[in-house]
């Protein structure tokens, strides 16, 4: 992975099989993530992996999961179930970047990653559109990246869900679009892909 | 302010001039907040206000905001706009945390004053539901303390977003309860109001 010629990361969160169990929609968003996926391998737009695992004690779970994760494991480091889904399995040179709670930047070096890229903006997709996606995005702003949430590419436990989360984010000054709409405007000479050149 | 004899500290956040005008709704919570913060007082339940304040330059205001803010200037430190409402003044001994974006936690000492007090659960209120609410919520759960939300104590931009957020919270496993239930709770001897003394 090597500095970037664009202004724009794609950030793919928690497409992991055992995630795909947890957040069934999931699986529904994979052929979507795949188009964005490959569309940033072919016009080199650096593509960063982010999942969620953890230790197979548990100790790193959040509090409040620590019953449900002793009772049923989750996304344990090295199993199948931490994995990501063989569609959108990385590459080389793409970086995986591992957390252990819902924000990718708590406690990784994914800021720095960023950093180190020159990226302005970052294009995001995976699940789950409260959880994981939002706490991402929320301290991408935090941080003043612009960031595209890709709402099609997306997904939570339920549609209400997923669009009272989308409502939010867009007051917030998220760009929220779709990735045909990122994908032709990225064609148009607007690598934000947000209609800020 | 000195280490607490309880396991529980209170929280509010943004309660300032400006914010009131931004978000109308947080003048009706006001007296709410008054009786959590008087009851703190009187059973020595350490108080921590957060606000948000900003340089007058406005060169630590989100990105996303900066052009609002040069239109009309919010929050600006050392004015009327960034003080405390009256009715919620600190007092002698109360910590106050000043902060730059949505979440207590970012950039802030919030997190070692609270390991400090030696609290593991933190009760919330304030403005607004959505953002500072939220992130502050969440940065709490990911750094593994019990959450407990005042929700007659907090307020949104509408009735709608307010509700949808909750929804949300109480998912990832924060609890919403109200001022009088939280205060019934603790008279009864569950410290943390929240149902797991």
């Amino acid at each position: 992975m090597t500095t970037s010629g664009t202004n724009t990361a794609l950030l793919i969160i928690d497409m992991q099989n055992d995630a795909m169990n947890m957040v069934p929609s999931g699986a529904e968003i994979q052929p979507t993530i795949k188009r964005v996926l490959e569309y940033s391998r072919t016009n080199n737009i650096p593509v960063i992996h982010i999942v969620r695992v953890h230790r197979a004690d548990g100790v790193d779970v959040e509090r409040f999961r620590s019953v449900l994760f002793q009772e049923k494991p989750f996304l344990v480091e090295g199993t199948v179930g931490a994995e990501i889904v063989p569609e959108l399995k990385p590459i080389t040179g793409e970086c995986i970047i591992k957390k252990t709670r819902f924000s990718g930047f708590f406690q990784t070096n994914l800021q720095l990653i960023i950093s180190r890229l020159g990226v302005s903006t970052l294009v995001i997709c995976g699940v789950q559109t409260p959880n994981c996606i939002r706490e991402t995005a929320t301290d991408a702003l935090a941080y003043d990246y612009a960031v595209v949430l890709l709402k099609d590419a997306i997904s939570a436990q339920t549609r209400e869900i997923h669009e009272a989360n989308l409502f939010d984010m867009q007051n917030m000054g998220i760009t929220i679009t779709t990735v045909d709409a990122y994908i032709s405007s990225w064609n148009q000479g607007d690598q934000a892909g947000n209609g800020k050149p």
